[in-house]
C-alpha cells in the first residue's frame, strides 16, 4: 500500500468514454459531495489528509442519475472505469480482486449526498467465492473466519441483490443452532460454516431462480445495481420526502476494499463520535468491539465496550484514533461521526461525517466550538435545527432514571424517533380503551401494528404512541406530530399481538401486556419497561440556549411575538423572548365560568335595552382583563407596553351557547316524560333560539367583523374596555399603546364602518376622561378576498395581521375542524391506490402544520406588495400557527413581514428560525 | 315670442365668470346630457328643432358637482348668468319676473343624465308673492286660478325647500273642506284661497322659523339650493345604488317659463308615449285632463281622459301633438314620452325623453322599428334589457283579466315594482301565520309595513311579498329578488294595520282583511282585490322574442350552455337555444326513492366488499341516466351530441343519510320508552355513523374530488357508468364526446391522481367493449387555490369550468346556506347604524347574485390568464348561477370564457347578455 500508484490506467479508460463516472479515492475532496456523496467525500478528503483508509473508488451521483435516465442501463463507459479503478485498488493493496492467491474483498455501499442512514443497500465481503475464500484461509491461517465470511456474503447479497427472503436463512441458522444446541452465531464451528454455505446458496438459487454468482466480477456488477436501484426503493423516497431531500440528486456508489476486525484480539472495529451527541460534552464517545466485524456492532448480540477501554487495550489505536478525531474534528469544524477498524493492529478510518446530535448536544457543541475558535456565532446559531430547540423545551425523561433504566435492562427497543417528547403510561393495544382510560385520566401510550384514522380518537387521550410499523410519514408519525404527541413508530424489534393483548420483544422472552407501564421516548426512538420520572425543563437554567438565542436575536430581521390570552400567556411569553403580543383573543374571556351566564343573557337578549343591560356588566370585566395583559407587557427597562394586538369578538355566538343536540335531547325528554309545561315551554324556546342561530358552516358564518357591524354594542362595549384600561394605566405614568384589530374582513367597507364606530367610542371615552389615547387599527388578512384587494384595505389600517389558519381554510376550501379526521391525514400521508405500489402523496405537506407557499404565500405575498404599495409603512404580522414553524417563517422573512406571533412555548424556535433566515437570504438582502 | 332674442346680455357674464354655467335652451342639444341632463339636453333640442317649448335655461350638472365641492356654496359667477338668461326669458316671454304687471311665473326641475323619476325636488309656480299674484288675475282675469296656483306654490316651496311638514297644510286643507262641507279642492272658493294664503304662509314661518319670501330672487335662489341638495337626499342614493348609476354625475337644474293647462276648457295637460308602453303598439298612447296642472294628473283625484279623446276635444292641438311626436321618435329613434300643456289652444312641449317600456314592448319595438327602418339588427339587440327577457318568460297575469279587473276598481294601489312576476293569493300579516298556510300548500302573499330578518320564514313560502314602506333596495326587496319572488314594494298608497291584521287603501274606504284574496304584479307595482289568473308564457309563440334573439346570436361571441341533470331539463334548455350541458351533476340521481337505500347501503359498508356490491347495483340506474342525457342532447342536424359536462360525486356522504338530530330523537325516544334492546342498539350504532361522519363545515369538507380519492370505487362506478352509456350510443350510430369534470380540486395532484383512475376505468371499459370511446377530461375551478395555481391544473385538464358560487363562498368565507338569513342581505341592504341617518351599505351588490369582479373576477381573470399560457387553446367556461346574470356575462365576455352555462330558463337572457357584451366590447376586441 505504501508503493506510488498512478491513475494512469483509469486516465486512459476515461478519455475513451464519453465523461468520467469514477474517481479514485485520492481524487475526491469535501467539496465533492454533489458528486461523490457524503460518504465518498469523507474517504476521498480522509485519503489526501494522509488518514488510514483502505483503498477503493466512488462511482458518481451523476452515473447513477444517467443510469435512471436510460432506463437502468450503466452509462457508457463506466463499468470499464470501474474495472480500472480496482486495477489501481489491486496495486494498492497488493492484492488481487478474484485471486486465489491474497484475494481482494471489497464493500459496496451507497452514499448520497445527504445521509440516509439505513434507507440504502451495502454489501460486504464481495469479491468472495468457493476459490478465493481458500486464498482468505491461507492468508488468516483462519478456516472459521474464512467462511463465516462467505456466509454472511451469500446472506447480505441474496437479500439485497436478489431479493430473496432473509428469514429462509434466518430459519436455517436457527434449525442448525437448535440441532447443535449452541445460542451464539459465533460458536457455529467452521464444518458447519462450509455446509452452511453450501445449504445458502442453494437458497439463493431456489429463490432466484439462477445459481448463486462465483464469478466475482457478476458479483460487482449486480452489487453496483443494487444500490442504484436503492436509491428509489420505498423507504428511501419516503425518507427524502419526510427529510425534504430532494428526488433527483442520486446517489454514488463506493467500492472500498475490505479491512478485517475479525481477525483475533488485536482487531476490531467501532464507532465513535468527537463529542457526546447527547451531552455534546468534548470527549469521545463510543463504543468497538474485539474480533468482529461491523455487522456485530449493530447486531447486538455482544455487548460492545466503550471507546475508553481501547485505551487500555489497544493503547497505541486508541491514541492514534484519538488524535485522528481531534484532526477531523478541526478539518471539518465540526463534530464527527466516525466508523473505524482495526485489523491486526493497524488503524483503518472508514467513515466520517458530522455527527447526529440531540437538542442539548447540539447547542452546547455549537457555543463551545465557538469559544475554541473553530466557528464563528453566524455558523452557530446555523449549527442548531430551531425544531430542536423545541425538543430542550419539552418534558423529557431525566438522564438520570434513563441511564439506570438502560442498566437495568428495561431498554426494550428502538424504533423510529416520530414525534419528540417522552410519556409513560399504560400500554394499551386499541383506540376505544385508550378512550376510555384517557377520559378516566389513566395516562396511557398506545400500542399499535400501526394505526389508521380509527385510531384517532385514542390518540387524542394517549400521552405517547407506538408503533412496529410504519416509517416516518406514516399515519402514526404524521398525527402525532400534528397532535405535538410523543410517538415512536416502525419498531420493528417488537411484535404485536393484538388479539392478545400484548407485544413481544423479538429475540428475547419480553412481554408487555395490556395494562403494563412503559416510557417512550419519542426523541430518540427508545422504548423501556417501566416508569421513567420526566422533568419539565427551566429556561432560565438553558444557559446556553439562552446564550444563543441572543446571538440569533442579533441576526434577525423578523421581530417575534407571541399570542397570548391571558396575563400568565404574556408572561411566559416575554421570558422566552417575545416583543409583543400579536393576538390576544377577547373571547375566551367570556368563556370564564363567572361570565358565561351574563354573555348567554346578552346573545339571548330580545332588546337591545337587555342586551346593552348584560354587555354593560361584562365591560369591567373585559377591562380589568385587557389592564392585566397591558401591565403584563410592560417593558421594564423603558417603562412603556411592548405592542399588544387585541382582536375584537371574533366567534359566532352559538359557540357560547349550549349545544342544539344537547338541548334536543333535553326538550324530547320533557316531552316523553310529560314534564312541567312551564319547564317544557322554556326548553323549548331556547331550542328555537339555538336553532335559529346554529350555522350549516360556521366558519364561514356570522362571525368575526360581521359580528361587530350586526350587534355594534358588542364593538362599542369591547373598545370601550380597551382604551379604559390603557387610560388607567396612563394614570399611573405607563404609556400603553394598543392595537385593535377586526377579524374576518371581506371588504373595505366593513373596515371604514367598525373604524367608524370605534372611532366614536373612542372620541366618547377621550371626552370623559378629559385625556385622549393613542391606538392602532388594524386589519387581519384571513380571507382571499382581503388579500386579493389588500391595496382597498391599506389606507384604512395601520396594520395587517395575517391569519393563516382562516386564509388556509378559505384557500384550500378545507375546515380544519373535520378535515385531518376525514382526509386531510390521508393526503399528507399518501392515498393507497388500488394497482399502484407506491402510496399516492396528494400534499408534500400539512398545509396546516407548513404554509402552503404556492397557493396561500401566493395570497400572502400579494397582499404583503399590495398593501405597502397603498401604504408604504403599513406594519404586517402574522399570527397564524404558521408563525411558529421554521420553514414557514424562512418564507414570511423574504416575503418581508415584520413580525411573526407564535404560541409562547415557541417563540424561542422561531427567534433561531429568523435568524436563520436572515443568515441564508443575507446575499439577496444586500 | 317671436321677436329675435339675442343672447348678448348673457354672453357678457359668461365671460367675467370663470365659466359658462348656465345654458339658454337654444344653446343646448340632445348630445350634451352630461353636461344639461336628460331633461336640458331634451328641450334643448326640441327647441333647437323649433317646436313649440317654453323659454327657460339649464344650470349644469358642473355647477352642481362645484357646488357640492365648494361646501354648498354657488359656483362663482353661475347666479349672475342665471340672472341674465332670466332677462333673456323675460324678453322671450314678453313677461317680467316679480313684475306685478304680465308676471313671469317659473318652474324649476332637476334633470339628472340618467332619468330618476320622483326622486329629486321640483317646485312650480316660483315667482307669485302678494303683488305679482295680482298681475296673475289681472292677466287670467281669474282670481281663483291665481289664488290656487299661490296656494300651491307655498305649499311645494315649503315641502320641498324649506322642508316643512307637508302635513301640517294638508290638515288645514282638510279642517276647511269639512267646515264648508265640501269634497275636493277644486270646489274651494277664491275668498277661502285667499284666506288659505295668509294660513298657509303662517304655518310656513312657523315650521321654518323665517317669514315666507317675498322676494322672487330669494325663490329663485332657495329653489336651485334645493334642487342641487335634492341629488343626494336619501331616496336618490338609493335609487343610484340600486340602479347602477355613479354618484358623481350631479343634476342639472332646469328654470323654465310656465305655461299653464288650468285656464279653462281650451288648456290641459297631458303625458303620452309614441307607441305603447306595454304592448309595444305604433300609436299615441296616454292622457290628458282638461282645465288642469300636472299635479293634477298626477294626484289622480280628477279621471283623465285617453288621448285620443284630444281628437275630437281639441283636433287642432292633437293634430299638432300627433305631428310632434311623429318627429320626436324619428329624430331620436325611439319610443317617446312626452309631457305637454296646452294653454289656451296654444300646445306646448315640456319634456321628451326615451320612454320606460315592459318587456313585451321593448321586444315589439324594437323588432318594429327594424322593419321601420329607423334602427339597424345591433341597434335592436341593444334596445332591449336583459332582464326584460326573464320577464317575458315568467308567470305573468293574463293581461284581459288584468284589464277587466282595473275597469271593475279591483286595482287598489301602485307601490314599487320590487321583484318581477306575478302572484295571488290570501294577504297575511305575519310569517309566522304564513309559514303555517303556506306550508299547509294555501297560496298567501305576505303584507307587512316592511320586512326584517325576521320575517324571512314567512317569505320562503309565500308566493309574493307586499310592503308598505322601503324602496327598491328594501329588505324585501332584495330577499323576494333573490328568491325570485314576486314583490310590491314600498307601496305609498296603503297603510298596513298589523294589530287589526288588515291594510286600508289610503283615501278610500277600501281595506283588506286577513284571509282576502289580493293579486300583486311585480314586473308592474300594481296590487289588485281578489285573484287574477296567470298565464303561462310559451317561447315557442314569443315570435318576436325568438327574432331577436336569433339576431343577438350572430353578435355574440360567448356561447351558451345550459345547467342541466335530467333530460326534461336538458330539453327545456335545447329549447331555450343552450348550445351543451355546462354542468350534469350527478348526485341528484343518487336521491331519488328508489336508489336511496342502495346509496345508503354503499355509505353504510363495513367493507369494501359491500360497498363494491351497493356500487354495482347502483351503475345501470346511472348508465341509463347518463343515456338519458346524452341522447336528448344529440343535435339532429349533425346527428352529433352537443357536448355535456357530467360532474362526478360532490356532496358530502352525510347528506344521504338521515339527519344526525333526527336519529338523535329517535335515540333518546327508545331509551326513555324501554324499547327493543336490538332496535335500540341498532339506531344507536346508526347514530353513531352519522355522528362520525357529519362535519362542522361540509362545505370545507369531504367532498367533491376528496371523496373519489378516498373512496376511489365510487369515481370508478361512475366513470364506467358514463362511459357505457357513450358506447351503447356509438353502437347505434350516434357520436357522443363527454366531458369528465372533477369537483373542487384545490392542488394539481388530486387532478393527476383522479386523471390515473379514469384512465384505467376507460381502458378497461375499452377493452371489454373492443372500441375506445373519447372523452375529455376537466376540472371545476371553485377554490382560491386552483384558480390561483391554474397554470399547474392546465397541463392535466382538457377544459377548466369555474363554480363561481363555490369560488365566492371561499373568496369571501362566507357560507351561501347560511349567510342571507345571519348577515348578507343586511350587507346588501345597508346597515342601520346608530347615530347615521343613512344606511351604511357594506357590499354593493349581492355577491351571489352578480360576481364579485375585483375579488372574485380578480380570481378567475388570473385562472383564466394562467390556464391559457400553460395551455393556449384551454376551454374556459363557466357553470356558477352567474353564468345568467347579464352583468357577470359581460365580465366573462371580458376575460374571454368560451362559454357561459346557467338554468336552462336563463337560457335566453343569458343570449342576449352575450350579445350585448359582444357589441358594446366591439372596439376593444378589435
Amino acid at each position: 500500500m505504501t508503493q506510488q500508484i498512478t491513475h494512469e490506467g483509469l486516465d486512459e479508460v476515461v478519455q475513451q468514454s464519453p465523461h468520467k463516472w469514477v474517481y479514485l479515492f485520492s481524487e475526491g475532496n469535501a467539496k465533492m459531495r454533489d458528486l461523490l456523496g457524503g460518504k465518498g467525500a469523507g474517504v476521498a478528503e480522509m485519503t489526501n489528509a494522509g488518514l488510514p483508509v483502505p483503498p477503493g473508488f466512488t462511482i458518481t451521483t451523476e452515473a447513477c442519475n444517467t443510469y435512471y435516465e436510460a432506463d437502468k442501463q450503466f452509462p457508457q463507459g463506466m463499468w470499464q472505469q470501474a474495472l480500472e479503478a480496482l486495477k489501481i485498488v489491486e496495486q494498492q493493496t497488493d492484492k488481487g480482486f478474484g485471486k486465489k492467491e491474497n484475494p481482494l474483498l471489497v464493500s459496496v455501499r451507497s452514499g448520497a449526498k445527504f445521509s440516509m442512514p439505513g434507507m440504502m443497500d451495502t454489501v460486504l465481503n464481495l469479491g468472495i467465492n468457493d476459490e478465493t475464500v481458500q486464498g482468505l484461509v491461507a492468508l488468516t491461517g483462519n478456516e472459521r473466519f474464512a467462511y463465516d465470511a462467505y456466509r454472511r456474503f451469500i446472506q447480505m447479497f441474496s437479500k439485497t441483490v436478489l431479493n430473496a427472503d432473509p428469514h429462509a436463512f434466518e430459519q436455517v441458522l436457527e434449525r442448525y443452532k437448535k440441532e447443535a444446541n449452541i445460542k451464539s452465531d459465533a460458536e457455529i464451528p467452521a464444518a458447519a460454516l462450509k455446509q452452511l454455505v453450501v445449504e445458502f446458496k442453494q437458497i439463493a438459487e431456489h429463490q432466484s431462480g439462477h445459481p448463486f454468482p462465483t464469478d466475482v466480477y457478476e458479483q460487482l456488477h449486480k452489487a453496483i445495481e443494487a444500490v442504484f436501484s436503492s436509491w428509489n426503493n420505498k423507504r428511501a423516497i419516503d425518507y427524502r420526502n419526510f427529510n425534504k431531500i430532494p428526488h433527483h440528486l442520486g446517489t454514488a456508489v463506493n467500492v472500498q476494499s475490505m479491512v478485517f476486525g475479525n481477525m483475533g484480539n488485536d482487531s476490531g472495529t467501532g464507532v465513535a463520535f468527537t463529542r457526546s451527541p447527547t451531552t455534546g460534552e468534548k470527549q469521545l464517545y463510543g463504543e468497538y468491539l474485539l474480533n468482529a466485524q461491523g455487522e456485530d456492532v449493530v447486531a447486538g448480540t455482544r455487548t460492545p465496550s466503550k471507546i475508553e477501554r481501547l485505551q487500555e487495550e489497544l493503547p497505541h489505536v486508541y491514541q492514534q484514533f484519538q488524535q485522528t478525531a481531534e484532526r477531523l474534528e478541526r478539518h471539518y469544524r465540526d463534530m464527527q461521526d466516525l466508523e473505524f477498524t482495526v485489523e491486526k493492529g493497524r488503524l483503518y478510518m472508514l467513515q466520517t461525517r458530522s455527527g447526529k446530535r440531540n437538542a442539548q448536544a447540539a447547542v452546547k457543541v455549537a457555543i463551545d466550538m465557538v469559544a475554541e475558535g473553530l466557528i464563528d456565532k453566524q455558523e452557530a446559531v446555523k449549527r442548531v435545527e430551531p425544531v430542536q430547540v423545541y425538543h430542550l423545551l419539552l418534558p423529557r425523561f431525566d438522564e438520570e432514571e434513563k441511564k439506570k433504566a438502560t442498566d437495568a435492562g428495561r431498554l426494550l427497543a428502538k424504533g423510529l424517533n416520530a414525534s419528540p417528547g417522552a410519556a409513560y403510561g399504560k400500554a394499551v393495544f386499541d383506540a376505544d380503551r385508550a378512550e376510555e382510560m384517557g377520559k378516566a385520566k389513566i395516562p396511557v401510550v398506545l400500542v399499535r401494528p400501526e394505526t389508521s384514522p380509527d385510531d384517532v380518537h385514542g390518540m387524542l387521550v394517549a400521552k405517547g404512541v407506538l408503533t412496529a410499523r410504519g416509517g416516518a410519514t406514516s399515519h402514526a408519525a404524521v398525527v402525532a406530530r400534528g397532535l405535538g404527541l410523543p410517538c415512536v413508530a416502525g419498531t420493528e424489534g417488537i411484535r404485536v399481538d393484538e388479539a392478545e393483548r400484548l407485544f413481544r420483544v423479538i429475540g428475547t422472552d419480553k412481554v408487555i401486556r395490556e395494562g403494563d407501564e412503559i416510557s417512550i421516548d419519542g426523541a430518540s426512538g427508545e422504548i423501556f419497561a417501566g416508569t421513567i420520572p420526566t422533568v419539565a425543563p427551566d429556561f432560565d437554567k438553558e444557559v446556553d440556549l439562552k446564550k444563543l438565542l441572543s446571538w440569533a436575536d442579533s441576526y434577525r430581521r423578523l421581530q417575534v411575538w407571541a399570542n397570548a390570552d391571558y396575563p400568565r400567556d404574556a408572561k411566559r411569553a416575554i421570558d422566552f423572548g417575545a416583543e409583543g403580543i400579536g393576538l390576544c383573543r377577547t373571547e375566551h374571556m367570556f368563556m370564564e365560568q363567572e361570565r358565561l351566564p351574563i354573555v348567554r343573557k346578552m346573545i339571548l337578549a330580545k332588546t337591545k335595552q337587555e342586551r346593552q343591560a348584560a354587555l354593560d356588566q361584562l365591560l369591567p370585566f373585559q377591562r380589568s382583563d385587557f389592564k392585566g395583559i397591558f401591565e403584563t407587557m410592560i417593558n421594564p427597562k423603558v417603562g412603556e407596553g411592548y405592542p399588544v394586538v387585541i382582536r375584537l369578538i371574533d366567534p359566532p355566538l352559538h359557540e357560547f351557547l349550549p349545544s342544539y343536540e344537547e338541548v334536543l335531547v333535553e326538550v324530547t325528554k320533557l316531552e316523553m316524560s310529560g314534564a312541567d309545561p312551564q319547564q317544557l315551554k322554556e326548553k323549548r324556546e331556547l331550542l328555537e333560539t339555538v336553532d335559529n342561530m346554529r350555522e350549516q358552516n360556521p366558519m364561514l358564518g356570522l362571525r368575526g367583523c360581521r359580528l361587530g357591524l350586526i350587534f355594534p354594542e358588542i364593538n362599542v362595549m369591547q373598545t370601550r374596555a380597551i382604551l379604559e384600561a390603557a387610560l388607567e394605566l396612563a394614570k399611573e405614568g405607563k404609556k400603553i399603546q394598543p392595537k385593535i384589530m377586526i377579524p374576518l374582513v371581506s371588504h373595505a367597507n366593513e373596515l371604514k364602518e367598525v373604524r367608524r364606530q370605534l372611532e366614536a367610542v373612542a372620541k366618547e371615552v377621550a371626552g370623559e376622561a378629559g385625556s385622549a389615547i393613542e391606538y392602532k387599527f388594524g386589519t387581519m388578512i384571513e380571507l382571499p378576498r382581503a388579500a386579493l384587494l389588500a391595496d382597498q384595505l391599506a389606507p384604512v389600517a395601520d396594520f395587517f395581521s395575517f391569519g393563516t389558519n382562516d386564509l388556509t381554510q378559505t384557500t384550500f376550501g378545507i375546515s380544519r375542524d373535520d378535515a385531518d379526521r376525514t382526509f386531510l391525514l390521508r393526503y399528507v400521508e399518501g392515498l393507497e391506490e388500488p394497482g399502484l405500489k407506491e402510496k399516492v402523496r396528494i400534499f408534500p405537506t400539512h398545509p396546516f402544520q407548513v404554509v402552503d407557499r404556492e397557493g396561500v404565500g401566493q395570497l400572502v405575498r400579494m397582499a404583503v406588495e399590495k398593501g405597502r404599495k397603498a401604504k408604504e409603512h403599513l406594519e404586517l404580522g402574522i399570527c397564524g400557527e404558521h408563525g411558529g414553524d421554521p420553514d414557514s417563517i424562512e418564507f414570511f422573512h423574504m416575503i418581508g413581514m415584520d413580525y411573526v406571533s407564535c404560541s409562547p412555548f415557541r417563540v424561542p424556535i422561531a427567534r433561531l428560525a429568523a435568524a436563520q433566515a436572515a443568515l441564508s437570504h443575507q446575499e439577496q438582502d444586500k
